[in-house]
């Protein structure tokens, strides 16, 4: 897989989009560096970077709420990622909800 | 509006994920300085702060593409937004296309 195109910041990290494959919500927003990326291009499954345990991290390793890729886009730039993903269990955020995006400003 | 749970990274800048509000469509993600928030949540209308250029950006300033904000959320973190917008003229890409996510990896 060609990931030439994409280009990490200066801390080596991408944005990743993660959306419902189905039904189009944004579950969550999370980073992947080159590393991270290579992997969820080879094992179709959500792995991303953290930033605050500094490790890659295979989402849904603990909590059992694995991102299945269904499918991968960059944009335009190269500086960000939408994946279509399944989620495991219907939850991504760790706070118990379906999406990260619960608190409404408008 | 109270955006005081927004966390601004160590460039004072915050990711933002537009959104069709009709079909779900991701368009683009670009960044937001607390200015550019605050003139977003004023005038309901999607102003960015563009890294390139280093300035506010209000979207459709030259294109006419002007993005009409429906609803406007932050995750858990505080560290992401997702806004759910009409997309005058139906295009978000500079490039003409209607979403910047058009390349393919998966």
């Amino acid at each position: 897989m060609d990931i030439s195109k994409i280009k990490f910041d200066d801390k080596g990290l991408v944005p990743v989009i993660a959306q419902d494959y189905k039904d189009g919500t944004v579950l969550m927003l999370a980073y992947m560096n080159k590393e991270s990326l290579q992997k969820t291009l080879e094992s179709k499954e959500m792995v991303y970077w953290s930033r605050s345990r500094k490790v890659l991290w295979h989402k849904g390793d603990t909590s059992g709420h694995i991102q299945k890729v269904k499918e991968l886009y960059y944009d335009c730039d190269g500086d960000a990622l939408v994946a279509k993903i399944e989620q495991v269990g219907d939850i991504a955020c760790h706070t118990g909800n379906r999406s990260c995006f619960f608190n409404k400003l408008i």
